[in-house]
């Protein structure tokens, strides 16, 4: 039996004791917060409650397919009244534990008289958020406990709906099964899932063959221009405003170009650097088996894992480059 | 327990009876028949069995990390005499069935004492090729029958080289998990392999990341230069021999094209035209959700599955290129 019933239990049965429930999921949401997040929702409203999720920001595209439940009514909203303070039983914080991860819904959520926490990610909280806590830095998404939250909820279970929801949440926080947090568990609740009858084909279509041909554009054209050390181990490439702006491409949309760089064979790390706005260039760092790249950005006040890290250079492109190179040069000359 | 043992068990008091083995899988060679084959062969060898298999072609580089077993002895070789005839007990066809998929070595094969078909595909053949067959178009790939094999022969279960082969063959074959072949079974498999503690991080890398330069650049090159239709249902590619003469581009590097074309949003159909010589144009097709691309193969004699299929023009690339453009606006404007 998995470690993660007990908690949910507690979650299950104030979710289950409420009417009135919002969910708070983290601004620059991913697959796992949507996935999770309809997940529930679907759930609790096939149970007769009132639950929305509350996202003010743009819904990526590839996930539009998960964001109306079955009956075809919106999961997400960005009306913090759908549910006034007044009615409001419970929230929830989904995959995140700390206010900073919703700032445009603290207050909202503070002001519950019900505060729970389903996330898989570590905190610097002394004391977790919420009054009841499902939190599991050992689960490879909120995808995974939210899974065994809804194996107590009837109707969830078998649901393919839900099946295609907490897959999506599972194999984009996984990296497609490719990352190091894809374990036992992941396996067994796909297992289970396909049992279920879901269409993942279809699911995985919509996540990864449903780009915007701005996007798959900027990517080549990005590649194409890349810059590879003459050892072969880093490489690098740049975006200016201008080359964003022509191609009329949007926020995430260039967030393939710097894994796509480092499946170079021997590339080791591999750094892309955006101009944002004028003197405000974003570097993203990526490596792939034994650079810290998040020593690397922390050089330049950013930060991140191991593999994954980022930063802000407030310069024009042209420095920030030099710069880049400058550090990968020395990096690889040690 | 699984249907597959029962066949499963000939096939191995086969194997373990023989001293001198010889595996055959197909040209044209992927990362389902290599990562049978290795599994295999060191499977035997712990048992103090020779065994190898037969390939002359060149080995895709994002395999070879798995060709070597864990002693350092390749798995592959041309030598077809590395077992004479004479000493040859056992010939074992891996994922493949017929013999025209091994012409190089049918010869080889036919010579043998006892002949095994371990596969997964459907054949035209009225009776299976081997003496002993263990065949099932219903599993997702050779390496879910080789599973079942190896789950039989001692010391095979749990060895993480054994389980890396497993995952590689099973992976590759399911497109990452995303093809329709993609079932219950394979999840299972997972779960179990995952819990021999083999390194799917690495294997991932090396499957998904480790492209040469040349073949990451030749994509972004092919997609940047692609053509999609006005209503966006198609995309279209080519790239002449001049073109992959002067990017060195070798066999195989050109296969993720066509599917990144199809991964735009919208667009059902997609179509590379490569110049492999003057006035030989192999075309490929995808589609994502409808369309019968077998049948649009066929009208220029080739053919494949709904989803993904080929042919061959005798023509100019230019000459080619028209044709399937009018092929497609023919196709939709009906």
């Amino acid at each position: 039996m998995s470690k993660h019933l007990e908690t949910a239990q507690n979650l299950k049965d104030k979710l289950l004791e409420a009417e009135n429930i919002l969910l708070f999921p983290h601004i620059g949401i991913d697959g796992d917060a949507v996935g999770s997040c309809c997940a529930l929702i679907w759930a609790l409203r096939k149970k007769g409650k009132n639950a929305y999720a509350l996202y003010e920001e743009d819904m990526p595209g590839n996930l539009m397919f998960l964001t109306d439940d079955p009956e075809g009514k919106p999961c997400f909203t960005s009306d913090r009244d759908i549910i006034s303070d007044e009615d409001l039983d419970v929230a929830m914080a989904v995959d995140c534990g700390e206010l900073k991860r919703f700032p445009a819904y603290r207050d909202k959520f503070l002001g519950a008289p019900v505060k729970l926490v389903l996330d898989h990610h570590g905190t610097s909280l002394k004391e977790p958020l919420g009054d009841f806590n499902m939190i599991d830095p050992d689960a490879a998404a909120a995808g995974v406990l939210m899974y065994w939250l809804l194996s107590l909820i009837e109707g969830a279970v078998t649901d393919r709906y839900i099946g295609q929801c907490l897959f999506s949440a599972i194999v984009t926080d996984t990296g497609r099964f490719q990352y190091s947090n894809t374990n036992r568990e992941c396996w067994e609740i796909m297992s289970e899932l396909s049992s279920w009858g879901c269409d993942f084909v279809r699911a995985s279509t919509e996540l990864y063959e449903s780009k915007r041909e701005e996007q798959v554009r900027i990517t080549a054209y990005a590649i194409n221009k890349m810059t590879v050390s003459e050892d072969g181990r880093w490489a690098v490439t740049t975006l200016s405003k201008e080359e964003l702006d022509a191609m009329g491409v949007r926020a995430g949309e260039t967030d393939e170009i710097v894994g796509e760089m480092r499946s170079v064979k021997g590339v080791e790390v591999s750094v892309f650097l955006r101009e944002v706005e004028n003197n405000v260039i974003r570097v993203s760092y990526r490596s792939k088996y034994f650079v810290d790249v998040a020593s690397l950005a922390s050089k330049h006040g950013g930060g991140g894992h191991l593999r994954a890290a980022g930063a802000t250079l407030y310069m024009s492109l042209a420095e920030a480059e030099r710069i880049i190179l400058d550090d990968l040069k020395n990096y690889f000359s040690n």
